[in-house]
């Protein structure tokens, strides 16, 4: 069976063809352009549809989209990535261009959904996929079924409060996870303590390098994400994290001691048991993702 | 279908017959005197169960066990409140002496089904169940299913750690939700701050005549309960959260600013959602989900 991926971006607009296997089968990129509105982006995908469709039989469509969404009625409420779009019938706009069923769901859900059933996390039960990038979000995928939440809210760990006497940032908690740990956290101590303006990746840079202060930036983040995956280990105890994002093309700075300070924090019957690694499908999970979302509801 | 539901508890141990409706048609307490070993426990409980058996047709037998358990072996492992106790393969030494299935659970992932089948979840597709008493246990349940988690340790909230400076306590993280809000914390404010000796009910007690430290005692812990619960919204987004356990006897003086002070601390379209309520099952959960477990597993 072939389906359709789309992965919106705030930048990039993917639309690509999928075997239930995941496979890639092509791939047509263009550029969001959200200053445009979501009139442009569904001409866009339109017109790449209907080239993809022309090659296949295509038995659904699936699109990852920036958040916050309103999963039920497949609207797009209003993502800070894409500006100006507010309460956008996304779901329905693509349906009735197109005459197929849609399925909308947040980026980082279909990321999981895509590396817990073909990725890193495809010999596991249950799978923790969390993305650090400018933000921090999640999926949480428990025997190949996506958990959503009551109002789709599951994995918005980015909001979950670690220090309440820590960081502010806006539009979220005082201490939380993303004002302490994501790239934008990190960056924003680059500029404070390094006087640099280049962003989590120019702290891991001068890290890499063996900047003193660098380093201590990275070792605070890692300690903050440390907290934050223990209290998921306490809460959900999935078999496998997987982490993906921008940030953790750094892997190697991050991974080793964040599995180690992890341990150091979970009940001492469960410090084997924890099994973090890197998201293995990298760029692709949002596109995979977003293909495999109109399988899942179609095998319900 | 009737079942026989056992629980298991450091001071009482009760053995009753339930109907799949969670009606409880007869319920035989004694003493557990964990003194006296696993041995005499299961002898207490073959007498029960026989005298429960003369009367009716027994469909399987669930077990509500204080943790840490390992639920694959249906062991004990080495549980505070049963000193002495230690790696008591307690399932298979009851299938033995009885002769029929049986399910062991921990107690708080009783109480919660029974919460959310027939208490005050019944109404609710997913509900998130915590007991806060000397420590705080919780259970997930999510469209009728127990989640339990790759090592059983769903739920187990005690350990999340929600002020990393806050206060240490013997077996769980720093700072952690139980060495915070639960019953010993609070009882442990007591002492150190009104010199009472009395626990946390007599902390309830002066707060309830006015006692302003007393009064600051239980606002302080209301305030690490309401981190706790956003932070679950903000992780796994339950539709409902029922509350239960000794400290919620004083949910008058609770329930109302810990729905405040969640509301303050979720994303903003969450806040009309929050719905944070009281056990509906009071002593009976426990029992009663003991005797649903066996029906969960025969419907699968």
């Amino acid at each position: 069976m072939i389906t359709i991926g789309i992965d919106l971006g705030g930048t990039n607009l993917r639309v690509g063809a999928v075997t239930s296997g995941g496979e890639v089968l092509e791939v047509h990129s263009t550029e969001t352009h959200p200053e445009k509105g979501p009139e442009y982006a569904l001409q866009q995908i339109v017109e790449r549809v209907t080239l993809i469709r022309e090659k296949h039989d295509i038995a659904g469509i699936g699109v990852g989209s920036p958040g916050p969404l309103d999963l039920k009625n497949g609207v797009i409420i209003e993502p800070p990535i894409l500006p100006g779009w507010r309460n956008i019938p996304f779901r329905s706009m693509i349906e009735e261009a197109i005459g197929l069923p849609v399925v909308l769901d947040n980026d980082a859900n279909a990321a999981a959904l895509a590396e817990a059933l073909i990725g890193a996390g495809r010999e596991a039960g249950s799978v923790f996929y969390i993305t650090i990038s400018t933000g921090i979000g999640a999926g949480l995928v428990l025997d190949g079924r996506l958990i959503r939440g009551a109002q789709g809210n599951t994995g918005e760990i980015g909001n979950m409060i670690i220090d309440p006497s820590g960081k502010a940032a806006p539009g979220i908690n005082k201490g939380s996870l993303e004002a302490l740990a994501s790239g934008t956290a990190i960056g924003l101590l680059g500029k404070e303590r390094l006087g640099i303006d280049t962003g989590s990746k120019g702290v891991f840079q001068l890290a890499e390098n063996g900047n003193s202060e660098a380093m201590k930036i990275v070792d605070e983040s890692i300690s903050y994400l440390a907290i934050g995956i223990a209290n998921l280990v306490h809460t959900i105890n999935p078999e496998i994290f997987v982490l993906g994002g921008g940030v953790m093309k750094s892997e190697h700075l991050i991974l080793e001691p964040l599995i180690a300070r992890t341990k150091d924090l979970v009940y001492p019957s469960l410090t084997d048991t924890i099994n973090i690694e890197s998201a293995a499908l990298g760029q692709q999970a949002g596109l995979i993702g977003a293909a495999l979302l109109p399988l899942e509801k179609i095998s319900r």
